[in-house]
């Protein structure tokens, strides 16, 4: 039998939360606001949201696919994911094969708006699917790799300039050569942060800024104009994410690039954002898209249109090597470190072995698949509902 | 005690399915795809899917608001806008006044992403709870009324020519004067019923066209212009919801105002529309852009920006009361004809009293509130979950 006549037989779905690491957790109550960052809500950040899937064939293939959550961004929980998958997604992909992710995602569009997040979630378990079936890495069904050493970026919490000072020696010692900070607390306290940073890192290391909407679309402009003289790499979500038209203003009068996070839902969301000259870099969270399929269009989309691209989660270890073969299949038109910090953030990684960070570079996953194997023990420890298996 | 202190302490969540009339069913089965409109949906259209939320205060004070959703169209299931609300969005209404509509707003907004029906339904139940403290209608807390008989339109379903001459003689003699065809079948077919229609309903009925999403930008454009001649007071939705982009192109290039109903969610979504010219008619189902809260500052923007309004939803008994209070609340901004369907496809409209339709006209329910109180036996009927019920 080929393997592309294999059907996909189960779906299982795991609602897992991962507890941060407890100076992870102090770092973030310790700093701006609730959560060390521009956002304004209401609670402390306590830890990792994930909804994961296990996808298995009439022949036996396995094959996950997972998918990080904060209601504050992401719109859907992962019980709310879990919910639109077991009852509205999942019949488009049982009994397809894996390798029909264009007629999978086209059916999951035309029958049920928006949710991209759950949609990536299957996605992504598809191209695991696909690539063990030929028992290939999943790199090789996007074009094959163009490195197997991923340049990464470090994330910075809004908090006190010492604090700031010693992760950046920490980051310097660990072989960091990029670098965010997050901003927000008005543009006064932005100055102070980012000269310090700069002054630290050189006049050649990445510096990005991420002001998680703090501000208006005037005093985005104002505080973005002040801290251009430092060298901006470019500057993530100045203001709310709906506000495309408030966005769009600022680029057209700064030309430090923006990029949109909060804004980027589907692959139409940061076109049009494009389109209207709202940003001029995309920043790719692959399950937000749509999954590998989804993301992949957005990479090409945007290299055609000559714009950057970075990278950038808060995964497990799947979304870890999820973002690493595609950095590695897309490398020449990704000119950012990527963001990878669910590692550090997090007490577990949800994988079996772990992926290497090593002088500011991750390796990517070797084996089949994404190269990694979901850690059974740890689902077991963090799931908090009982899991969901779906079957035809 | 002040009324403005009496706080919300119960929310009680009702997940319902109430069946189309088998005239109905029959009607969209008999169309064009399975259900007869330019949607590609795999699936038949059984009835219609509701949240109905009542929220009750320390005093007694008892409000309702509901959401019609399908899942096409509206990214989110009763089943799953219930769980948004019960874990994440309840706590912000629980304990306040329900006259505090805007800093429960703002604190949805600020800890839990999109979901803007979810915020709605809430929305809609703290408009009446607040009115009926006051023992007021709901229009008196929104600048009054301007009219009590609200002007309808009447949809027609993409079907063969003979069943919708049929139906518009049937809207003809009930008073009906301005009319919505659905089309999408291609421009020849499209052409054919705009001819039929015009030729029935003369020169000065009112007659709009919903696409719902069947054309790519470059068809829309040349199915738009194929029946302006007819007269055609807006085209709503001919391409992809997420195609902002493509409207825009099309919106350059006709005469025909462009309405977006699949596209737009929150207010900033059809903002964004309205911004890149991509629409010259704001359509507004009340719930979606987060309640009368976002609804009447969408119509307010509209009017500003000199944009036609259209109010339209397919909503229980309690839906089409809110529509009716919104529309003679914003009657000088709204210059076309509202669409009701809720009472016209479903065997129940899940109120007691029946609202009165006339002559064309839909009579604004009195009494304080929004006029119409919840049918429990109805709800009991047609409930397809345990109630949920959120305590403070």
């Amino acid at each position: 039998m080929s393997t592309s006549q294999d059907p996909i037989r189960k779906v299982e779905l795991f609602t897992v939360f991962v507890p941060f690491k407890e100076y992870i957790r102090d770092m973030l109550q310790g700093g701006s606001g609730k959560v060390a960052m521009g956002l304004k809500v209401d609670d402390h950040w306590l830890g990792g949201d994930f909804l994961v899937c296990r996808m298995t064939t009439e022949n036996g293939v396995v094959g996950i696919g997972d998918s990080y959550s904060w209601l504050v961004e992401s719109a859907a929980s992962p019980a709310m994911m879990a919910e639109v998958i077991r009852d509205h997604l999942a019949r488009f992909v049982l009994g397809r094969s894996a390798f029909d992710m264009e007629l999978i995602n086209d059916k999951m569009d035309n029958n049920v708006a928006r949710n991209e997040m759950a949609k990536g979630v299957l996605d992504l378990a598809l191209y695991d699917v696909a690539a063990r079936t030929i028992n290939r890495p999943v790199h090789d069904l996007c074009g094959g790799k163009q490195i197997d050493r991923i340049p990464m970026s470090m994330v910075l919490p809004l908090t006190n300039v010492d604090t700031i000072r010693h992760l950046v020696g920490l980051g310097l010692e660990a072989g960091i050569k990029s670098f965010r900070c997050k901003l927000g607390d008005g543009a006064h306290k932005d100055v102070e942060i980012i000269k310090a940073v700069r002054e630290l890192i050189g006049p050649e290391a990445g510096l990005r800024v991420d002001y998680n909407q703090a501000y208006n679309a005037n005093e985005a402009l104002a505080a973005i104009e002040a801290i251009a003289p430092y060298g901006i790499d470019y500057a993530e979500q100045p203001v709310k994410g709906d506000d495309f038209v408030g966005m769009a203003w600022v680029q057209s009068r700064t030309n430090v690039p923006l990029m949109a996070h909060e804004s980027g839902f589907g692959l139409r969301d940061i076109v049009t954002l494009a389109e209207m000259g709202a940003v001029r870099t995309f920043g790719i969270n692959p399950e937000r898209p749509g999954g590998m399929t989804g993301a992949l269009k957005a990479i090409d989309y945007a290299a055609a249109k000559g714009l950057d691209v970075v990278l950038h989660n808060q995964p497990s270890g799947i979304g870890s090597a999820v973002i690493l073969h595609m950095h590695a299949a897309r490398a020449r038109n990704i000119c950012h470190a990527t963001e990878l910090q669910g590692h550090i953030m997090m007490e577990d990684d949800l994988i079996k072995d772990e992926i290497v960070y090593e002088d500011g570079f991750a390796h990517l996953p070797e084996g089949p698949g994404w190269g990694v194997e979901l850690d059974e023990d740890a689902i077991d420890k963090y799931q908090i509902q009982d899991t969901i298996v779906i079957e035809a």
